[in-house]
């Protein structure tokens, strides 16, 4: 499984590949629809959130309701196209001035020097976070794929702006409950409020926020990954696609840098019996030992640098000519750490598949429920 | 460039095939065992570092005192070979009793269920953190390479068992003298003291320590990795180098997770021209924006989970019986964060060498020195 | 360098995405559509090339009439979509009775048992040739890329039906000229008279026939591919990527087959001095040796099988009943040979654009020019 | 699946790290150490034959009579290498005067030119078909892991000098058995005879002679491979794994070239029932329809060019003097096509391996053996 996405932030469009889904996988359009949405509408987020209502179009990959192993290639047109087209034209070889003054915490400077480019609007369209609308959707599509093998992933914010959610001691079904319920996907409706606080002095300052959140993925099977080469370590897989996020600086799996300050006596997860099931009394290693998935849930952490467009100037260069400046703004949003952990939801959604299929194999649905199957039997019938 | 590693930890040895390097690179060896010996030799190391001194053996890839362009194979010998001879004999159907209570916290578990094992022999010693010796001479040879463009990688420890190293305000040049001659890796000489205090407690106690450490890569050119691509970003492939180290559950680039609470206006790295060369006025950023190296240099966290092999005994199950159990013990270290540290290094030297080599081509080293020559003067004649 | 398409044969469209091509090169919009029709347009080809005729629109990856660096979108529009719709309709569980008699030399068979499917037309869609217009496309851009650095890529028809051409004694100069007047990509106008008149044979026998046809990339640097590791052959990977194209049986590179009969004293090419420059006295070799190109002309060669829809019953089963049958018939073409040899330019493009950006870095056009000048001076100071 | 080898032609020894194969796979090493003697003893190879008779060492993967899912890594040393000790050292700046001049046919040149290297030996050591030795024992296990799921790869040698074996009608097991006696691999006593006689008469011409090897994978399940994506096409896989052999210049599935001559309705391979059994009246196609394995045998073709070494001196350059000369000579065989076909049977058997495995999952042998079962019980209930 592979996904390639492609598009411009006010180009026709976004566009997403992804290749290997098995055949069979029962295709719901308003589920990828609802998940871009979920993507969009978040508290806090800024004013293109309403210009664009992410839908996509299908264009290959599915017939009679179903993938049918053929790659599914997905359009999300940008609703504003018709404002940009001529900034943005193709083949006019001057299409509109170029932008001179990067924006400190951007690609904007560091990817015009890659690309030599003297416009950093060629840069900025596609390390725009518009391009996760296209992650967004492929990663829907994975988790059309995982539903039918009974698993979940989702997330929630744990804090914004420096402020903690807090949910000690609740079950996990609650937790999804009120994330569910919640305008910024917060377990915490206290936070929430706090939140929402923050954010409001935020617009008034015209500064912007980050924050953290955390992932879970439930009911994976374990034995994904490997700990018999580096670059097949589940955990390094989740780190590179959840920190391959834009505005990502920081992934942890399990308890993360806190276990730092535990003793190797008080940080493993320790194994007991139950009815001659296997039973983990806690989950601090987030579901993977070993670069391998180990049964429990896995659960990843990311942190969200804020945002680094702002109202307040930041101090930058002009390099047409060789003086200092400050940074132009583009629209913006004040905070978008609900609609990260939805990308990383689907980034997650994504490795998951792509090493249920590495494990498993199977070209159809059917083939692949029947070897999860067989080998979850064995497992249970050898250790519990 | 890619490597490889095979081997396991009481077999014969351990083998790397690092396969790209230019030719043309002057092969240290004594500079290779030296990092090897680096990685073995920090105080509160198990019996076995005392046992095992790494050297490699060079199989191929070099003549002439030089990288030949060919894929360079190095072996090295595990020295208590001889005693293991018998357990793990490759033909002898029942080599040893097998082992059938999975430790906590290591890969016994989750490995034994995906390769259907039932003696955690055969995963514990591939699973086994010697494993980094030969990524730490991948990593060496790397190095050997990017010291020939200027390129400088190493590390330090942060934190041992919840206790900070405090350098603020310390220099570059001062941290690098201090970490260099102290015996886990300290900027700091009253932390490390404190370090040894621990260790020593945690020896006596029959439990183990965790912690934090530091990489940081300088003269790094900009415009490594990519935002083009969520494959191709520099800080997804960094994440996934260092989190594929056995042991660590966190990576951060940069600030990383402090920046969860800093405003936008706070956290980003501002811009100005000093004599007409660009000048960042902090590198909270780590080097990175949009996935793409910004020409400061790349700084990278990581936290080690404390090692899950004590002396106190964890509750764990015996699958030959269905019954609870202790877990056994192996030869063990209590602490490995530097260790650990050297081999981060190793991880960031390979992925800085690939990817300059992906941006800069170049066969031998004095085509890609020539291109990268060139490249700067581009970057430094448009943005100064 | 990578590129993937996607895109069934009667849905709304192809797609194809193209990452890598370095920034700043020429964006010929006329140029890739002519590429697209001269796969269309040949003598003998089916109704369907009457119909469709491809354009692409650009989605991404192309401003201000150059490349930006960042993945290169194209849409290709089916153009008979409307009257397709509903058979191929995403959603409506049976859009369609479904087809269950394969058509021998298809996918149709192979694909079914692979995806368990029960309507062959859910193989056939992405099985169809059509996909190759996406990989034209994809070719365009690597030839527009590799036009700036004066490699060139083209092709001619050998042998349709059993007819060759010939040519011998002809001037690659005159060659290419005939070639390009030819309706048959024929570099001799007898042999092309001849294959038409076979081609008519075949439709009034409600017959198909296949050929052969000649690739050669022009002035391509020595030095792309490596003898080092067995995937990174050039010679492979072009192998690989010219029998990847529907309807290839066979890849020849240099003399192929032949040289079966050749002594080593006369299949080898020969090197001479020719005012310190270095000369080649034959290219039998095909300008590959060790699995590396040598400076010489690369030419490959590759047989089509006789296009297997056919007018004339081919006995097939029908699985819906287990009954014996005779295959179905889709719209067809009674060869594709000229077509085929396109697609090929396109294959070979991309392979020699990829291996030259491995080997020269660059991630704009005037890098990798400057970096190209400068291998090539090394390799003539010390070689000639 | 991968595999990587490293090791030059008179360094310690040559170096496969083959990763991914199943736990479980019997290992069997008198199996791989007698593959490794079919590559090397056969009529008319060259003195070095006599000198190595490899034999690999187990380093890795391997405990108990089995794989154990871990990377195998197999070192077979060099039995010379005391001999060349000096020639090859990898620290002493001037182990032995340069070669200069190239070897037409032989990677030298267009070595030399990539590594910009002044000394041929640094490119001939690595690019030597001694290589192969690592490849055929990678070959070995995936042999070893196929016969579990009773598929078989073998193969026998069409042509040398350009006389054709002839075996037509002869049943598919009375080739087996012919070729396993003859000391050409060849199906025809007569022709081996004449073969035998044309070796002679090169050895005293000083010449060396090519020839046609043919490939042929038995019992290989259906659905291997995919239509969906250039790079999934097991024909191109085939074509890339057995043109990457040294030596060989053209590579065909099924009737290949012949198929250009043929019409529609005589190249197809009709489908019948015979006893609600799919039947194939023929396998012009080898067992590939679409890029994707259709169930029957798979059969590849391939020519190797005559070994470029020969005795009778062949015009080359002097590149240290920029003047004419003649090409050097290493010991080197006369012909070489009944090693390559062992090689080729290697090639194959990896790809068949890696594709079996990326089709049907299963980390374990035991799993893999259930999937396959089960995937085949669907395709006989829906196919016959």
């Amino acid at each position: 499984m592979r996904f390639i996405t492609a598009g411009e932030s006010h180009g026709k469009g976004l566009i997403v590949i992804l290749e290997g889904v098995p055949a069979g996988v029962p295709f719901d359009i308003l589920f990828i629809n609802q998940e871009l949405r979920r993507r969009q509408k978040f508290f806090g987020r800024g004013e293109r959130m309403r210009i664009e209502q992410d839908e996509v179009e299908v264009i290959s990959g599915v017939r009679g309701g179903e993938t049918i192993g053929s790659p599914i290639a997905l359009l999300i047109k940008n609703r504003d196209w018709e404002n940009w087209k001529e900034v943005m034209d193709p083949f006019n070889p001057s299409p509109a001035p170029p932008l001179t003054t990067p924006r400190p915490g951007h690609a904007d400077l560091a990817g015009a020097m890659k690309f030599l480019s003297s416009d950093i609007r060629n840069i900025l369209e596609r390390a725009s976070a518009r391009e996760t609308a296209a992650r967004t959707a492929a990663g829907a599509v994975c988790k059309l794929f995982l539903r039918e093998l009974n698993i979940e992933i989702w997330g929630w914010v744990e804090e914004i702006g420096g402020i903690k959610a807090n949910y000690e001691g609740m079950e996990k079904r609650e937790i999804k409950k009120k994330v569910k319920d919640s305008e910024l996907l917060s377990p915490d409706p206290e936070a929430e409020k706090k939140w929402k606080e923050k954010i409001k002095w935020a617009v008034k300052e015209g500064d912007t926020l980050g924050g953290v959140f955390s992932l879970i993925a439930e009911n994976v099977p374990p034995g994904l990954g490997s700990y018999t080469q580096w670059d097949l370590r589940l955990d390094g897989m989740l780190a590179q696609a959840v920190m391959s996020i834009p505005g990502i600086k920081g992934v942890e799996i399990g308890e993360g840098f806190s276990l730092s300050s535990m003793s190797g006596s008080e940080a493993m997860d320790e194994i007991v019996y139950k009815g001659k099931r296997i039973v983990r009394l806690t989950n601090r290693m987030g579901g993977i030992e070993g670069g391998v998935s180990n049964g429990e849930d896995i659960v990843v952490k990311a942190v969200m640098k804020p945002i680094p467009t702002l109202r307040k100037p930041l101090k930058t260069i002009d390099f047409s000519s060789f003086k200092e400046s400050v940074a132009f703004r583009e629209r913006g949003d004040v905070v978008a750490v609900p609609s990260a952990c939805v990308v990383g939801e689907a980034m997650v959604s994504f490795i998951i598949a792509r090493e249920i299929k590495r494990k498993l194999g199977g070209d159809t649905l059917l083939e692949l429920k029947k070897n999860l199957a067989s080998f979850l039997k064995e497992v249970r019938k050898r250790y519990g």
